[in-house]
């Protein structure tokens, strides 16, 4: 059954699916050789082996602080245990009404908190403003027993609209939320594309901004399956540890997911492969920028575009064979390109060869969402 | 910090170690090849792909009817959705007090069915018999509100203590159950063994005798991460079709789950791993029965033994380096024995002649746990 | 202890504390002579009496249909009962975003339904409008396994703003929603305020408008602690039973609860409160529209007012000993005023005095909230 | 409807129906006058009212310590609440496997708690043994993540066999208890009878022998619907207020809630309650005592009897018009007979009659229980 699938390609290729999603990306090849390389022997299951006691420190080396760390397969996983360790079922948490927790994880908030609700926030480019946060705080200041809990921020780094915060953004948020009682969970599915755009380190753009607890995304950035929650306090990991085992994300051969997570720690893989993905953000943002009639809707920030095309270029991106995935919209013209850590030279060249012949674009078309 | 690691052996490896847990064992071959074989391109997240598409199928061939399927990480997620799927959250789910869901799934059937209650039920062997449970049924059969709602039964096949449930004793649990409107999950965290065991199909062990959903255990016969529920009801499937998302078992790369469950299944290669662990664990049970002084607790039926050993024969394993895990118990001499699919010729022969050299043992050992 | 407190008048009763809410009545003289009446002697605990046995055939008469009755001591357990009988944990409950279960109940929809999502609408003066809720679901139409599932929607009658859905919206609504495959709720903390001001039956403004389960409220209309949750179908019946036991709304004295809903019930009690508070509330919008610069923000249907009062007359009012409650609002000059089943004729009388002494309004204010 | 039902008799009565349950009584008269009482004018809802604000300051008075104290309308309710509190979804709770939270709540705990487990124990007279208890956590002490946590001890005060736990006993279980960091619930649904049996105080009963959350039970011995949860610690009561609203727990007219609990904790009504109710439980042991042939199969100790009565004597009894609620048993010959506050010396001296004339027993029959 699998021998006549590894032959054909995917036949839903063709249809809207180039750069599609960092998701549609496969597994990078250093990662594919930690997985073979620590399959050797027996070794304890549940996490008792090396490679998964490695973990905690190895996070610790690379976030400078001691961490509690919880391999999990999926970022919907990441972020539910997280939010599970963070929110009492009577929690209130606060996030953009467009984050991945309210619109793409079919309510996992809500099932690893038990029952907590989501408070929707709107600013622009799915990123939460401070003063917006502000105001709602604010509005839920009167608490009395017949409202939920402010218990949660909840930031998406970088976010759905390939924005980023700025350090000073997180450690505003972090500051109202702290000052009122609340804890910060980001949802870094996108942490390494940020951090790299941002150029900073994996401590400032967590706990030195007020970060509570970090879903650390890498599939998305080479891996598998395996991202992780990153928690720098011991009273949360106390409870995330009963939630990551009762949820089932206690893998028995835990070695193949530790080995994944520090071969994408290894030698800065991480960082190298958000870099790539991020400079060809850059490098489609640049060609776009000289197509005429091209808007981005949001400013590019790390390896998501979201461009609004005109229709003539649209026909011709079709007839090149470049098919983009349009994104829910009232105008019909928006739509989604991410970039990865390995797009591959062709595929690139290919994109911004069709801009370039298309052509008659301004320079300042990549200002246009800011 | 992985390079390092790679080069070592594991510690624990010395203490209580040789044939630990099936779980110690590594990935077969076949399912890294397809790992890396399906790691080609670009192709649609969260299970739109071809290999993903084809699961459904793939099971529904190798059970001979239409099955849905849902990948999943671990046997407790596997088991936590099935049940989860099965019961409401007022229901009550009969178990053996010693089974897996029970002693060592943290709470996963509570957190899944968000508050369902084990009632716990004693049988020889670690399985259920069909008339405890029939008792049980019926000191429950007085349904008034004010008590929880019998719904399901689980069976654990093979069980925790390596005996294998019969067909027919599949059969008549299910029947009852059936009659008082419960439903039949199976733990088949060792499905492949005890199939291989009785020789029996797929369709045989489960849907024919009345098992309505099988939690499909793969990683401890050969995958890396990779288990499945298989239900045979669409309205089921339709139920646990979401808690398998907002539980964050839909990986974004999908495909590789996928794709080991296909590897799994492609030419007998489970079968041909049962069979070999078992083989295994006959061997074993046959070398011990010439050993003076073992009795085997419980019958050898699939790739499990527990031996009670005299303390001189548990000294002269230790000062040839065979270091068995003991297994709580008041006595004191009771020890674990699981094979695996790739115990190795070595490692088997070096344990048999502990054995032979030891002997003294009589032919009617391994008939004392019966 | 308690005898003091008894001589006692209530301290905050000064503080705009007049027409505060229904809530804020006792127990109408009928009620509390039912109570009497039925200690007398030993009967079944846990509803097995005879009180509690007429429960589902009263309703069934004043309703027109078999209903599943089961009393509850407060209108959040109504609602949660209700809801958790209706949504699945990965349920999308669609609501209008002030209403009850939304701003005030702690939460109760999502511990009830152990997770499910409420989807805020907003429409004006309280009243979902088909035409939005249309377009809500059209927006969660796309069902992929990452959105919760569509399941209720929710309609408060009367609203928190004093609004009545007319029968043609709640069966346009519930038209829409059944297409859909969602149930409707009704949140009839003042159900009978609204039915009065219909002038419908029971049945007119429940199921034959397409209502799938009524929150019947009824302690703010004269019972002491008895609402009840009202369901037209066996199935969502048997499932409610078991949450209203766990919940512990199963009174051991149920005879007490069952006493208080019958003496509602009986010879129109019900019906007279309600009109007896609905006309309290047409006089004080008579009487306000009597006064210069007073606006009703939402128009008068049942027995609540929401109007906005110039600075000089607040402060009329307050001298005259008049103290109203104001509303939370951006503008600072809205006041809420609740009247009830027993206001008297004083209470009732003083206002208007007040406001017709102050003079100066016109005839149509009653109209500039619509 | 109610009027006519009025003027019946229970129909049920006539079948098993003396000494039934407490919960069959019906209201104390100084109950019902506290209820007419306060019903007087308009009050703040939702426990913001004069009777609300006194609730915890009566019951720190009465338990020498400061209470927080939520009222509730069953026993499972408060048994929930109290649960709910101090348990975590992940918790493990230890009780008798007969105590009522296990046999007759429907998993209320594992409702409020959202998932806890609880694990059953086994000692005569429905009374955990201290050693009992001591086995069991040592039992749970290998904590790995793969168990659930243990957090809470329930006791059951007096148990469903009419025994009462002394101060000491109640003392050497906390004190297990809280060495493992464990709390300590006691439901105390007849918490007055025991406290009477004891001679001991609110205080020596509760935190003084460690007891951390206590149902306070008053429907069973006098109220109408009222019963209290009794915390000692404002952390657990945080977390307590919480969920009673949102479980629906917070009355609108709460007056009516409160003033009950104020009128049965007055002038020792509760005790002076209790005390009646014992005194017949020892006056039908002494008649039950006289007759041949008739056990007791637990010590009675508070309000209830479980004798074992021969054929014969079951007949006379039938004859005479005494219906005894037989109660699950393998021999088919035990009954429960409970006594309340409000027998009636008719009933009582119509029980002994039947003793006195059916004669033949012997003074020892009451010790054969113990």
């Amino acid at each position: 059954m699998l021998a006549d699938l590894l032959k054909q390609d995917d036949a839903s290729a063709s249809e809207g699916f180039d750069f599609y999603s960092d998701n549609a990306a496969g597994v990078h090849p250093r990662i594919l050789e930690a997985l073979v390389a620590c399959n050797r022997g027996f070794v304890p299951p549940y996490g008792m082996e090396r490679f998964t006691r490695r973990i905690d420190s190895a996070f610790s080396e690379v976030f400078e602080r001691e961490c509690f760390v919880f391999p999990v397969p999926t970022g919907t996983a990441a972020n539910g245990l997280a939010l599970g360790a963070l929110a009492p079922p009577h929690g209130l948490i606060f996030a953009h009404r467009n984050a991945h927790i309210v619109t793409t994880e079919c309510g996992a908030p809500e099932f690893f908190t038990l029952g907590a609700r989501l408070a929707l926030l709107e600013s622009p480019h799915n990123k939460l403003a401070a003063s917006t946060f502000e105001s709602a705080l604010h509005g839920h200041a009167r608490r009395t027993v017949h409202q939920l809990l402010p218990a949660v921020v909840s930031l998406t780094q970088a976010t759905e609209r390939g924005t980023v915060y700025a350090l000073e953004e997180i450690a505003a948020i972090s500051s109202l939320a702290h000052a009122a009682g609340l804890k910060v969970q980001m949802d870094g599915a996108r942490f390494a594309n940020a951090m790299v755009s941002l150029d900073a380190t994996p401590a400032e753009m967590s706990w030195k901004a007020g970060v509570d607890a970090v879903s650390f995304g890498a599939t998305k950035n080479g891996t598998m399956n395996a991202d992780a929650v990153v928690l720098f306090d011991e009273g949360l990991a106390e409870k995330a540890r009963f939630i990551h085992k009762r949820a089932g994300f206690l893998h028995s051969k835990m070695r193949f997911m530790s080995a994944q997570l520090l071969a994408y720690l290894e030698d800065g893989l991480w960082i190298a492969n958000a870099r790539a993905a991020n400079a060809n953000a850059e490098r489609l943002a640049a060609a776009l920028a000289s197509v005429k009639g091209v808007e981005l809707n949001d400013p590019v920030q790390a390896n998501e575009l979201f461009p609004r095309l005109p229709a003539r270029f649209r026909r011709r991106l079709k007839s090149e064979g470049v098919h983009l995935r349009d994104w829910p919209d009232a105008t019909g013209n928006l739509f989604r390109i991410v970039t990865s850590y390995c797009d591959g030279e062709s595929r690139i060249g290919a994109f911004e060869k069709v801009c370039r012949e298309f052509g008659g674009g301004e320079a300042n078309a990549t200002r246009s969402g800011e």
